[in-house]
């Protein structure tokens, strides 16, 4: 099979897009070869704007049902597949929107938000983000994984501290992740996760999917799609074959607004963090460029069974076991 | 002057009350002679329930005019003495209900909200309270410390956790206070403080009222006014004459439910404390019984110059170097 073959042929999951929500991206998704991507709809908002957030969103894909179509379960990624659509599935990047009302787990999960981020940078009522000190989980976090834990949804911990993440990891009977992360072996970042962290987490039984945002590369905006390729089989060699994904981080389409949005706490108060210029990795640096990921994995050894492990297969089979379905 | 005269004569600051608010409440209050309390307008609410209590109130105190009158500088204070009536300041019991906005700080303060209690007993954005383990004040919660001093809002400490109550006591450069504690030498309870805790807030130009909830006495629901006074004089020994009141905690007016209300985390969520059954110590039943403190303090051999600074002169001092009026 040729590697546009395979990648055509395999179940692609991006494990996390925060790019613009239009047309264009939607069409860009179809150009690379997505199969469902976990897309952020909430980020420091609270309740009613992420509902907000939903509701735009939902109207958007119901007029590209051409496109793209939404995702609760796994049966509907293989059903988006049969289809030739991309699937959406909604997640937050920061448990800020459940408030202080357990019952709104639920509430989102009906409206199909199936993998949230227990904290965004910095404290929220359940722990504490990766740019400040990080007391741990707190009790009402507790009560929030078991909740999520009861209506399946995932517990992500990307930009969560690493006291709040093991305790997270220990505390979930279901399998957690961090569904876009680099290595701090090969370049130190708050963001970064640790040899040992990365261990922990698959010990576990948990997931871990691989970013490729510049300012967490070693070679920063001066990366290409090797160096990312690099620090999936870094990640690879830690957590194995079968608890490795792909979750890019793509922004695309956003201007800098944004991205002072999210380097601000609250996305309004004192400042966190600067990423400095932003450019993917030469050769995938929009969703449209997925299919050379496939390419490139090939080309530097892994079989087609691993890289349709680590392009989707492997989300497909952790979501199935926090969702159950 | 007799015992009564003294009280009739004296400013009686009531630094903490959290009882139902009724017109039985406030005909109490001009029974017991207060001058003014901080009433708790908001433990669990979020911002917009904290409102509608606010304007609830507003609404009672309008139509109950003939007892009292807000309160926003100590010149009103000064006022309510001078007209024989008692001024409500509003106070919150946990910062949560000014959710992850920094401007609700000021925007709570037009509302006449002057106290503001950083936690209460769990973790919120500001830091964490003093029923679970404590990672100390947040980021957002040294930027909500700021714009507390700024606008003139006074940081209590009450149920706040030791390691955040020493952060916000050195964070803050205006007076901060424990509006109503107890010392743990008297009796060990995570709502107590360590006499090392009560040197380093008078140690930091702070405060402390003290109270008499039976949970917290040595000897619960079998105390008397003489177990609250004597609790008052070795608070007075560690923190001095001038950084000393009252803040009773009463809770006259409410039910069961409002208990249950407290003592679970956000109003529904897991048990935090059980108090079992509150009697308040005889003596001081009721918010009408307040000239008995008065007589007591005298009786045990205090000064009229000192038991007018432990009923409300303090309170109004450090009211003052707090909001600048």
């Amino acid at each position: 099979m040729s590697p546009a073959e395979l990648h055509a042929d395999s179940i692609v999951i991006d494990g996390l897009i925060i790019a613009k929500w239009n047309r264009e991206l939607f069409e860009d998704m179809r150009k690379g070869g997505l199969t469902a991507a976990n897309c952020t709809v909430s980020v420091w908002e609270g309740f009613q704007a992420t509902v907000n957030n939903i509701a735009a969103s939902q109207k958007l894909i119901r007029e590209n049902a051409d496109l793209v179509m939404p995702v609760r379960t796994t049966a509907d990624i293989r059903k988006a597949k049969e289809l030739g659509k991309t699937g959406i599935l909604f997640g937050f990047q920061n448990a800020h929107a459940y408030e202080d009302q357990i019952g709104y787990v639920e509430v989102f999960k009906q409206l199909g938000v199936g993998i949230v981020q227990m904290c965004y940078n910095t404290q929220n009522l359940v722990g504490t983000g990766c740019y400040e000190r990080d007391g741990g989980l707190s009790g009402f976090g507790r009560e929030i994984v078991a909740e999520m834990n009861r209506v399946g949804v995932m517990c992500d911990l990307s930009h969560v501290g690493s006291k709040t993440s093991e305790e997270v990891i220990l505390e979930s009977k279901k399998p957690v992740c961090y569904s876009h992360c680099l290595p701090s072996g090969l370049k130190e970042h708050p963001r970064n996760k640790s040899d040992e962290e990365l261990k922990f987490i698959a010990d576990h039984g948990g997931f871990v999917g691989v970013t490729m945002f510049a300012p967490f590369l070693a070679k920063g905006i001066d990366s290409t799609i090797d160096d990312y390729a690099e620090a999936i089989e870094y990640t690879m060699n830690i957590v194995g074959e079968d608890a490795i994904g792909i979750g890019t981080d793509f922004t695309q389409g956003h201007g800098q607004d944004f991205f002072e949005y999210l380097t601000h706490d609250k996305g309004y108060a004192r400042r966190l963090t600067n990423f400095g210029k932003i450019i993917n990795p030469l050769g995938i640096r929009t969703v449209g460029e997925f299919p050379n990921l496939t390419e490139t994995l090939l080309k530097r050894g892994h079989s087609e069974r691993v890289v349709r492990k680590i392009m989707g297969e492997n989300w497909v089979n952790v979501l199935k076991d926090v969702w159950g379905e």
